[in-house]
């Protein structure tokens, strides 16, 4: 037996017995194992908000890692259960984008469909792959078992479109991505065309407020000022000390963030 | 020392120092320990939401595996704190019912009512046998001490009544048992009545709505539409595609569900 | 290799990637380290509230634990991050006084500020030190790396104040301090001056109630009985059998609680 990490994401919220049945099955195939949770508060469905969160967690876990993921509203149904080898990690769940996003840093190795009964618990439920599909072949993958025993080999696979931002004429119209259990607003705007930038010349729209500058870090707002800042996940973020800014501008995911320079004269 | 697994199951939440609590102690005593929550957030006090859920997670685990149970409204009172010895596994917790479900499928060899203090806390709170009873005999438990050395042999416990449907012409009247994190609204009918039956020919009632037909999974409904299946649990379930039934009907534990055969002509 | 413990306390929730990601920074240091949460629902920012559920954990786990708490409004600005040593534990986190409730029963050998940067990740970010600077000192920690190798020994660190109860005339005044997952009201009133005391004697008020006496147990009270006694945390605490007093009294966090014996004669 092989003592590996294998972790879980999903939306199954965690006050049923769903992800004790997924961890139980593990565990009866590779005791050793070790589970971590990553989240089961994505949000039902949200197919993109599991790929984002999955994205932001996946590459802080050691090399070899057995990444599973079930987001699947489409269980039971034509989306096959997938693998992904890349480089680094493996990547469990069904094929629906649920890893284009952690993908977009890997390098694939191979993609394997998950056909070999085998592998799988003894009586499929149309309902819940997470505990009769992908869990057990996480518990077989951590044994050692070789990707290519699950299935075919396919060249074909789901990928989400990650909304990139608009650019027009210096300016640039994002979107509030995902929004963090701080309210904290995460955009789509990464640092990369700002870094150069001098911080006190950016201006940044949200809600119908304006921000002037950008912030190194929270404790540089005072309490209860809105700042903006390029966060731990690379994106421009928008915050409030020791607040909640959803709550307080009452914006949603998919609402416009806009960001240019001031020109200077 | 021996790697063992235990399960937690209560309802404590995971807001405060509870679970934390009893995971401490049962380390102190077995630092090899693999311990693995079902779930925390059973209603507060609902020993029957709490019997249902360890029943459907408790048998995907391995053999041996110890599951602690705490739903205790009569904590620190005259019911006693037992462990129930089967085939296949160990249940420990509050003599409430909490296991009535579950042990339906189990052969019971042995119960044991707790009361060696030897392998309880020096000090037992009133309020609080989690972590001061429950915690530690499953760490004992875990390192092989037998089970007759933490108290005298009982051959009477308490049981749940499971809430059978009535049936009448062909009509089985049940209730919904549980709702889940999606609002699926599950209920005590089981399959085997309907096994038979063509699936089209099955009509249920639900809140104010009737359902023509079973069908195999989520993905046969159109987003939005009711759907009813026999779930990953044995039991009919009336969900929605990509929805919360939920919300969708404002109904609630408790509430009645009917399904006959429509006469075939 | 080290089988060591480490635990989690910190506001973050669990619906994002942010525990999981100081999850698999610690693994990927030490592959064989158990981690187990305490809570991840501190109130956002609030960190005597933090300090509180870590006070009433900590102790349950086996000597030589390594306790992570975040709570860290402060994260990037001038607030240290510490190492704080004890005859039994180590805990690590923001110095921000986090730790001042459960250092009350230790004994401090050693306080370290966290400066040398071989033990952080190689990019720190201002917002999530979380996952940059805490969850790879805890992993190298638990190799065994010496507490000195990680900065400067310190001799001023950040205190809360616990607040104590008045006292005059024979009457205690405290307020409510913490409310659990259960709607219990924790005050901040300790056994210690009642434990002499004739139950039946002791009159408490909260909200707009009056309880005369003290209960044994939950058990002791009928349903819907408001009921006072001396809980598992050693405080007086305020509750109802099987039901929420927090909603029952419209009460929160700091309204007062005055308790008093009554004469007799």
């Amino acid at each position: 037996m092989k003592k590996s990490i294998v972790t879980l994401l999903t939306d199954f919220g965690t006050q049923d017995h769903y992800i004790g049945s997924m961890k139980g099955v593990i565990l009866s195939i590779n005791p050793l194992c070790s589970l971590v949770d990553i989240t089961h508060e994505v949000s039902a469905y949200d197919i993109k908000e599991g790929a984002f969160i999955l994205a932001n967690a996946y590459s802080s876990f050691p090399k070899g890692t057995i990444h599973v993921a079930v987001v699947d509203p489409g269980v039971g149904g034509t989306r096959k259960p997938i693998l992904l080898v890349t480089s680094h990690y493996l990547f469990l769940g069904p094929d629906n984008g649920l890893f284009t996003f952690a993908l977009r840093k890997e390098k694939i190795k191979q993609v394997v469909a998950l056909t070999n009964k085998k592998y799988f618990l003894p009586q499929i439920s149309v309902t819940f792959h997470g505990r009769d599909i992908f869990a057990p072949v996480a518990g077989h993958l951590s044994l050692g078992v070789k990707p290519k025993n699950f299935g075919e080999e396919i060249d074909k696979w789901a990928e989400l479109i990650f909304p990139k931002p608009r650019v027009a004429g210096g300016n640039w119209v994002g979107e509030i991505f995902h929004i963090d259990a701080f309210g904290n607003l995460v955009s789509n705007i990464d640092k990369q065309p700002f870094h150069n930038a001098n911080d006190h010349s950016i201006v940044i729209n949200v809600g119908k407020k304006t921000i002037h500058g950008l912030k190194k870090g929270y404790w540089e707002g005072k309490r209860g000022e809105l700042i903006a800042l390029f966060g731990s996940r690379g994106f421009l973020e928008i915050s409030v000390r020791e607040g909640n800014v959803q709550k307080m501008l009452k914006v949603n995911k998919g609402d416009k963030i806009q960001i240019h320079l001031r020109s200077e004269r």
